[in-house]
C-alpha cells in the first residue's frame, strides 16, 4: 500500500543506507527490504534512484531544525557556546560510529555530486541552511565579534572545520584530528574576540559614542 | 609484458580513475584498457582491486613531493606565502576540473576507508605526510608565529581548510566557498603574526633577552 507512512519510511531508511554504505553501493533492494516497502511504492513516489537521491536530500533540508540545531540550541543558550555545542554533536557522533561514515551530506557532495546536478544543487542548500543557522548565531553574538568579520563567510567556515575535521578522523581512524580543528577553530575565534574587545576599549578611550553610551532610556516607547 | 614500466602505468591508470570516478565505479577492465595491460600483468603485482587501492595510495605517497610540494616550493620562498601557494594551487586544479572531482586521497578518505582497514592507513599517511610538510614551513616561520602555537596541529588545520574548502565548492559548483575558507585562514593567520609581534614588542620593552639583541659576534668560529 502507498501511503505518506511508506513514503516516509523510503526517504528515511535510504538516508540511512546511503550514510553507513554510500549512494552507488545501495541496492533499491536493499532499500524497499529494509523499508518494507514494494518496488510499486517506491516508484510510485520516485522515478528513478537519482530521484530518490533527491527525495532522500529534501527530506535531510526538513531534518537539518529537528535532528540538528534545535538540540544545539536547546543544550547552549549562548551563541558563541551553541557552535561548540554543534561541533561536539558531530564528535559524538563519530564516537558513536568508532570514527566511521561521517557526515551524511558530505559524503554525498564528493559521491554524488559530479554526476547528478539536481542532488548537487540540494546538496549545497542542505550545507548553505546549515550555515545560515550559524550565521544566525553569530549575528546574535553582536559585538563580541569585531564589526568587519563577514559572518557567512565565517558560518561557512565553521562547516569547514567540521567537514575536514571528519575526514582526517575517519583517516585517523580517531577523534583526535577532530578534535585539532576544533581546539584551531577555538583559537581563532578568541582571537576575533580579543580583537573586538581591544577595539571596543579603543573606542571608549577616545570618547567615541558606544551603543551603551548614553544609558538606556526608561521611559522610551512612551 | 610485465616491466616496471607496466605497473607504474597501472598505478597512474588507476589513481587518475579512482581520482575521476571513485573506487567502487572503478571497473578493473577499464583499468587494464586505458593502461594498455592485460589481466595477467595487474595480477602479477596486485592480488586483488584493493591491493591495487594499497598499490596506489603508496603511489600517491611518492607523488607528494614531486607532483604537490616540491612546486609549491620553487614558487615561493617565504614560509607563509608557501602555505597560500599551496591552497592557490589546489585552488588551481579546481578551477581546470570546473569544481569537479576534488581532492583525489580526501576522495577515498571518504569512499573506501572505512571498509579497508590497511587502505585508511595508508590514507592517514598520506595526510600526514602531507602535514609534515606545511609543518616544517611553520617551523621556519619561526617567530613570526606566537611560541604556543601547536605547529603540528596548525599544518593539519590548513589540510581541515583544504578539504573542506573544496567540499563546499563542488557542492556548489563554484570556487566562492572554497576562496572563502582560504580568506577565513588567512584572517586567522594574520591575527596570530599580529599577537606574535605584540608579544615581541613586549618583550622588548620590558628589556628581556631576545635572540637578537646581543648582536652577531663576527668573529665566533675561530
Amino acid at each position: 500500500m502507498s501511503t505518506p507512512d511508506t513514503k516516509a519510511r523510503i526517504l528515511e531508511t535510504a538516508f540511512r543506507l546511503f550514510h553507513e554504505q554510500g549512494y552507488h553501493a545501495t541496492g533499491i533492494s536493499t532499500i524497499l527490504r529494509e523499508a518494507e516497502a514494494n518496488s510499486g511504492s517506491l516508484y510510485h513516489y520516485f522515478t528513478s534512484k537519482e530521484d530518490l537521491l533527491k527525495g532522500v536530500l529534501e527530506y535531510a533540508l526538513t531534518q537539518l531544525r529537528p535532528q540538528v540545531m534545535d538540540p544545539v540550541e536547546a543544550l547552549a543558550a549562548d551563541p558563541i557556546d551553541r557552535i561548540f555545542a554543534l561541533l561536539d554533536q558531530y564528535r559524538d557522533m563519530m564516537a558513536i560510529l568508532h570514527c566511521r561514515m561521517g557526515c551524511p551530506i558530505g559524503n554525498l557532495a564528493l559521491e554524488a555530486g559530479d554526476d547528478h546536478p539536481e542532488a548537487r544543487k540540494l546538496i549545497d542548500q542542505n550545507f548553505r541552511n546549515w550555515a545560515m543557522v550559524v550565521k544566525g548565531w553569530l549575528d546574535e553574538a553582536g559585538d563580541r565579534l569585531p564589526r568587519d568579520v563577514d559572518r557567512e563567510q565565517l558560518a561557512h567556515f565553521v562547516l569547514t572545520v567540521m567537514e575536514g575535521g571528519i575526514m582526517q578522523a575517519r583517516a585517523a581512524s580517531d577523534l583526535g584530528p577532530y578534535d585539532a580543528s576544533v581546539a584551531q577553530f577555538r583559537a581563532y575565534l578568541n582571537l576575533l574576540m580579543e580583537r573586538a574587545e581591544r577595539e571596543s576599549a579603543g573606542a571608549s578611550a577616545r570618547g567615541e559614542r558606544t551603543k551603551t553610551s548614553g544609558g538606556p532610556t526608561r521611559n522610551g516607547g512612551s
